[in-house]
């Protein structure tokens, strides 16, 4: 199997961790140290690029020995996920937190890991707000927590050019709602703060379990601003972030995005963003990469012209037709 | 019971007539006159304005027996729904479909009924364009799709100023994916075409079932440019648009809404639109205006002060205490 | 592409008429004649068996010409839904209908097909109890109700051996809530009733969009007592019964349950049951068969013992990579 | 307020210790003793219950204690739940595990559980077989599965007959798919196994997110063989088991619920069981009663008759006007 060498694995390290939910909160497997996680990632095939989340993998403590690693096991660091929602004290949210004392270390926080990321030679972090909403009604004041929000961003985003801030939305957990929900308010917020540095991180599985078309969503970061920083690729049962294997069960769909993302040229990272509670974290991050593979390939050999012609007859016989000959040549 | 005097309440003027679905394409009920619906539509305490579907209920050949009507029976016209969707010729979308011809139809139709509107005192259209979407993968072009109903969008809020156009949002059905689906999605198009006639319509249901808070919806609204130019009233399950009477489900998020509408400032019209399948239209439009007079009646009772220390507690376990001490009283 | 010879392929005559929705009331088509929908049926290719929808297809007064037809376009009727939904007299149920006058017409309605049934040598009927349900909260008596569906469901098995009765679930639509809603509850219901001749009708987007997985649904019906009488092939976004071609979205669990209607021997009709709304209802039904030949393909072609091996592991690394095998040959 | 005096509270103990997820895995709160939970316990009005879960709060070695406690606190234990879920050796499934030594494992420690429940005056357990499922296709072989989990189930219910087992079914989490996951299946199992002790522990969240109406799901219960043993109170959004105070979303079905479990004569515990992530565990549990209380009061004192002649008309117009009667007496 051929397949289009300019795309760029990367994963979050977290995956040849520990996995543990509510129940089970040991974990499914056993803890590992910074470096076995390094190791075992660089046992998964074409994997170029790693992931690290703030707090969990990376600090200002252990940044030279990041470094070390990262040169060592030869990985680029695609993305840092800047930590504000490990921890008790963003319960009740990060740049929406009514405590001034909270918010400013949430900017705080973004800040230093700007800083953090530009010594890893990262140009990305992501910013997950995923602690900044609410559980139930007549909770918060959403004027003056969205206000806060936007503020914070915009402050974070004048702090460097030179990084760029990824905003990752998700519609839930572990809030019931959180207010950066769907892509139509991620560009929205994103068209207000107008920074150039600032634009949108795709996790598809946030797409799909907000009943959003995963090709139609990056179509829209394009047409918006071309704000597509990056990607993250899972797959679920369209209600809950299952964080599953890519390849589980969308494989149409992730068609289709393979094809768009194309369509669109995205050049950044397709970034795994899995978690393999109860599998080997290297294999199941070999097999999402595997299916990527084999869904580029299928894409980078058929036609474009042909793909073009069914999508602007808009006739859906001819769409099955043809996603039947892409996928049983 | 007294409530809140100056709310008005509207209904559509359909929940009088037949109610059909696929399965019983005849309808649950026996078709009725224009005239009989308003006849109807009279023994609805406390309704002073109807909302019109273009064609289903008013066109330009029976634009004076309309007018007749809403005199004779004294309701205001509160909106009108542009049919961009009772038609087969809509089937593959109105603003965003591809025959150019259909298409121009499609704003033809906005641009007489803003003129009709006029005609019956009537400032607000209704355009939802629940026909602009696509069912299947690799059915369509989302860009150029967009685009088209940025475009058409734009030239109808440029044909007058004086008819406010709001823009309703619903993520599925009939097409399984809606292109105009969410309040984030809706924002950003109102902000990218920014004109001030160009407002939004929430449909309650349709926020309920994108997994909304309609507090928020609303709040967001007011945030992005005061926005809110007109809201539709009904319940449901959650997972599908069911148009249930208000006050079937949802009372604490119902509640916690009409807070917000207060504390937004919102003034126009509190207009029912559910679909009484199986029940009597005067009947369930009544239950409806109930329910919301109870629950403003509520809200314009209880201190102020009280909720919105409540709310910036954002601890939830007063919020809930609250919310107990005003349902039972 | 050659696939295993001895399944027979059904459809519902419908697909190949008008269809329509709440919205657009006229449908989206033209209407067709009886004669016209077996004339495109025949254009098909594969297909052998016909599905018939009482009332809409087929009454004591046109029994003869539906013979003729069956016989001059050689089709086998696969099964006869009894109508028991597209009436406006069943939209408070059929069975469970409270007035006992409807609810003897129910059970008449299901007599009468049975016995048109045999005349046009089919021997599965399909009851499906739309109908039958709840819309709001303190709307019906659920005991009442469910004791008069096993009372009406056991006179019909009862009626004669010779013809079998699937009993078809849905969760919802038309009301919100069904009462025979779910695997589960359907196959209680027969183990209650117990007769030979009473079994289950499987639609699988029924399944899908009440989070159940196809595979697992249909060994269910093997495991208590052999039950699986019939299947519907369909696919949706699983949130609702969208009725789609088959192979649209859920290729994988699609794969998954060809395997185990061989593994449980299933040796029924594999029945097309979508609803075309835009699109051309031959192409539809072609375009369905297709994909279930060239998974039944993959399925006949692996080696039985390979999957076994896999499934035995429940290592979902192993299956990823072996599902991964089977589409990618 | 007055209420029906005899209904008897209990909680989980868990409420009043430590919550944590999967992003906070050190908690939102501090670690709690066993004590300092008993002793939070105690502070919660009208409580007189507890559950407990096997290992996290009782096991062999702290059997005395535990029993110290109870009597010292006065708390009657309502109940143990049967960790089949907290270790890691389970994330493969317990009953349905295919390593032998596992599943005996399984069937051990509810034995052992059935002994230590009587020990501490407690006559009911909680079976939740929260691992046994699969979370991707060809994982697992539903018919092996199933067969395994009847055979267990069987196994300790034969063990000894003064002690009840309560099986608790939900659709998801932590798999994607459980094995006993809606009423019908459990039902169905429990008239398979067809033993006296052997019935239904309806956590009515678990029932709303399987789109269950909660007072249909004891209604069958009662219905087939009179098996609602047990009742976890709380609520969520509909998708997710939120696991959040009762009172929060679902007013109207849970006055509805009070009603049935008065009309079915149930005479168990009401027993909270939320998740007070970033509550006060003492205040959400108190809030949760409260409501339950409200509720209760209602039904107990509207005239009865009045609601059946409701229910009986099916005019859910008539429930939506006694609804509102209800509420705003």
């Amino acid at each position: 199997m051929e397949y289009k060498s300019n795309i760029k694995f990367s994963t979050i390290l977290s995956s040849f961790g520990n996995q543990a939910d509510r129940f089970c909160q040991s974990g499914y497997k056993s803890s590992k140290t910074i470096e076995e996680m390094f190791i075992l990632a660089k046992k998964v095939e074409d994997l170029s690029g790693l992931e690290l989340v703030g707090n969990w993998h990376v600090n200002e403590e252990n940044i030279d020995l990041i470094k070390k690693y990262k040169n060592e096991y030869s990985f680029e660091i695609s993305c840092i996920v800047i930590d504000l929602f490990t921890q008790a004290k963003w319960q009740k949210g990060s740049f929406s937190n009514k405590d001034n004392n909270i918010r400013k270390q949430a900017i705080e926080e973004v800040k230093k890991y700007m800083d953090i990321a530009k010594i890893l030679d990262c140009s990305l972090i992501d910013i997950w707000l995923g602690q900044d909403g609410y559980d139930y009604s007549f909770q918060t004041d959403y004027i003056k927590s969205w206000n806060m929000i936007i503020e914070g961003i915009s402050e974070c985003a004048g702090y460097r050019e030179d990084v760029k801030i990824g905003l990752e939305y998700k519609i839930k957990e572990p809030r019931t709602h959180c207010f950066i929900s769907t892509i139509g308010k991620t560009l929205l917020l994103i068209e207000k703060i107008n920074r150039k540095n600032l634009g949108v991180l795709v996790d598809v599985g946030h797409a799909l379990y907000s009943y959003e078309n995963m090709a139609e969503t990056v179509s829209l970061c394009k047409l918006f601003g071309n704000k597509l920083f990056h990607i993250h690729l899972n797959d679920n049962y369209r209600l809950w972030d299952d964080d599953m294997m890519v390849g589980s069960v969308h494989i149409v769909e992730y068609l289709e995005l393979m094809y768009w993302l194309k369509a669109i040229n995205y050049d950044g990272w397709y970034s795994i963003d899995i978690y393999p509670f109860r599998e080997d974290g290297v294999g199941a991050t070999n097999e999402s990469i595997k299916w990527i593979k084999e869904l580029q390939n299928i894409i980078s050999t058929v036609d474009e012209k042909e793909i073009e012609e069914v999508i602007n007859s808009e006739d859906s016989i001819k769409s099955s037709s043809l996603i039947r000959k892409m996928l049983f040549r």
